[in-house]
């Protein structure tokens, strides 16, 4: 598999934007081998993801978001342009359950996350031994007297100095601060254990139990200064029945909070998902 | 398939009450051929259903609860005996939406549901011909002048006079007042279009469009005056995407609203739910 | 809701296709408000879909074809444009067990599908009520000394006749001749109840019940003169377990057919669908 | 919690077997905390599983069989009794791929799954370090002058010497001789990476991408010297498109695989499965 650009679009809906793109990218020699696109009637909206092969295209990949420039001028877009070789840099905060942090760490060394694991980090100090497993760093960053502010900014100067590009919530349970989330606004992906909005806020699956709910889900989402409240990736349910209790809803719940929060980080790391509102639209 | 007893029996947790019910329909010959029971360890309750044939049965059905009145006494039990063959009177309500009415009278014509269907009801007159091409009762119960109570009981009388045992509300959009649903509390089945507990109240699809969910659901449950927070019966959900748009929520959803609304009647006239609280215990 | 133009284009890979289909559109006043594409690069194929708005189009209808002949040409393509207002007119063929017939007639007196129901259509009397109640012709076509060859030809005739575009065989259990599959390649769509290619043949249901599996499937395809094993469109499962006995599974399986059934009607109607050896493109 | 003791009956059906069951466990102090039973119609069998707790009961551990034999002998039942605090002992047995294997090690790590891994073998050296890491018995077995018969008497010895009950072959890619088959059967669980009886044998997931099918599932069944035909204990599926390449089919399979696995695994060591002709009872 050879390298490919990968262009994520949105704008204000108008005649000629999907012929513009593509004919910018044909025109430099790009073979388009993806291409999904979005309306939304509703807002007028535009919404495009192109995936092309960079083989034959004949500019320099320096000089393309450049020469893209004026196409994305004349419909003001707003746009990024990715490679499928650029490895997206990734940390990883968890507090004490495993399950979500160890996933994503096999995902990664069997080579099915293309992703630079860059910090695994956590308010306990748990994890350290997978960490030195994964060889991967590991940043043990407790809440020393109650104060969340100075553990924030050591994990601020953590990420910073990694040069991290995504922040993974895998299972972490401490509520960032608005000032966090809205630095990694978009870059921020939290595992919800319940099918939000149900159940925002703590113990989803006590909540769930005493509802007697015939299934019980879990959300990808990205974070936001709103609790559980922001744009979701990506959600899915498992049946449970009066059999179940907290315990089992539990352990069910694990199996889908691995997979979900997965499948989101993929969808991000390979630039499918645009954040629009508080919705997204996640090309697959 | 000859006619069979069913047993649904709940009561405080305590040693030998499997042994006591099963050695009271094996002493009078019945053989058992379903047994399901549950325990909640939290609550310490108890809950059994127990199925059992009648052919070799040495009492007369009308015998067979005054015979088991000691057993359930011992145990403090809340029980009910229904058998195979009673064919439980069904009155369904809708309001404009005819996809859920339809399905149970098809479910009803072809003989999958073994129920009679004693009426249909609605606030408009909309679905009169379906009746009578069905060849039930139809009872179009308008509100005039903006008069609910007056139309409740023109609705209880027609419930009363029919004798009806179940009401199934098959997308009727009229809030039902607390002293209905405390009359038919237990015998009142609603589909709501949504996932609940998320999306309570009106347009659970626009809410869900709204919220940018990923799955939209929907919720069978027993009524109450709790308007969409009554006991769940059952429940799904199927996926949705940015694609989708509320038309299409609408859609897809009555899909699954036809389905649950129709296991959750089956459960009900198969004698398989015991209320427990605010939750349910579904034997399937 | 306006109308729209839907292009489906499949040829051999190159540079430069999407750039020139949205170019053209473009050139015209068509604004794109559907776009997907799809490349196989195992056969190097090239799949695409388009729908664009009508409005402002600078083309008659009727001469877009022709215009676009050009660019079909240049790309070596296999296409075929549609209108989102051309009405399909479609006949269904059924035997004796009606759900998927129902269904189908339901959604489009609904309005949910947008096509004709020219026909309907079976080997039994029994439907003929059914359609009348909702207004179609219905064709009584008997197999008469076991002259199946016969019974097609009025089949077809009426097939004819009626100008049909597509025949759903909506649990039809007479096999076709290959002949009539050839004649109908592409546009006769077959519902079997199995999960394909498990179980193809008679009795799918038994099958599934002998082999003990935890799920039994649908699968809606295009027939082809092989049974069972023409391009598939759709397919479903629901779980099952060691308490459904055959009758059990064909109740569970029945809610399958409709919806998996419905859904592949549904999307060859909306130009969703190409075939592509034995399998299928399916646009969502 | 308390230790519980777990039945697992089958019998032809007959008057009376629950009552004799629960009376007996009754009568010695034992509080039934779940019963599931099951009658089969077609051939007349029963199955049966209670668990009741052992606090109060009357008989010593070691007494209650001999106890139960007078009423298993009146019914002529097979049967099994176990607590819940024993600790089944599992060889993993894998190739290559470290999925499965890597799931079962953390779930039984993090205490989800009660059993003891007595050991991980496979016919390569790779998970060495994996097997240390968990600080569990590695055997690297490989198959010498393709002599497969002298590889798997070094399994066997293997087995045997550190009193296995169960063989999980967590996608072991060498096929077991009948012998082995044999003298495992009802304790050597398979993960099949196909929905069966869909594709059989080698490849699957490529059958599964020639065949165009839009859902790809997996099976886990009790192997048998008939590949791939063994009972099934459970089985999923994932939806997949024309999107997705062999490559893509692989890594959505993998989570299934993971999951069905240690749902069948969990299903055995609860004592929950009892193996019926090709089918299974599965309590859950």
């Amino acid at each position: 598999m050879t390298a490919t650009g990968v262009l994520l679009v949105s704008c204000p809906d108008r005649l000629g934007i999907v012929a513009a793109v593509a004919s910018f990218v044909a025109a430099h020699g790009g073979n388009v081998i993806d291409l999904q696109q979005h309306t939304d009637h509703t807002d007028s909206a535009f919404f495009q993801r192109v995936e092309f092969e960079l083989d034959d295209f004949d500019l320099e990949r320096a000089s393309i978001a450049e020469a893209f420039a004026p196409v994305a001028e004349q419909f003001a877009m707003q746009w990024t342009l990715r490679f499928s070789d650029d490895r997206c840099r990734v940390a990883v905060l968890a507090s004490k359950e495993p399950h979500c942090l160890h996933d994503l760490l096999n995902r990664w060394r069997t080579g099915e996350l293309h992703v630079d694991i860059a910090l695994v980090a956590s308010n306990h100090a748990d994890h350290r031994a997978t960490a030195e497993w994964y060889d991967v760093d590991y940043l043990h960053a407790p809440i020393v007297d109650g104060d969340k502010g100075a553990q924030e900014l050591v994990l601020r100067d953590a990420l910073h100095l990694r040069q991290v590009d995504l922040v993974v919530l895998a299972r972490y349970m401490q509520i960032l601060s608005p000032a966090f989330c809205a630095e990694w606004s978009g870059r921020l992906i939290n595992i919800h254990h319940s099918f939000l909005p149900a159940f925002q806020g703590a113990r989803p699956y006590h909540q769930a139990h005493d509802r007697g709910v015939k299934l019980v889900g879990v959300t990808a989402h990205y974070a936001t200064a709103e609790l559980d409240d922001g744009p979701i990736i990506d959600q899915d349910v498992i049946r449970v029945s009066h059999r179940d209790d907290v315990e089992d809803l539990r352990r069910k719940g694990r199996d889908l909070e691995v997979t979900v929060l997965a499948r989101a980080v993929r969808a991000h790391v390979g630039h499918r998902v645009l954040v629009y509102g508080r919705r997204t639209v996640v090309f697959d």
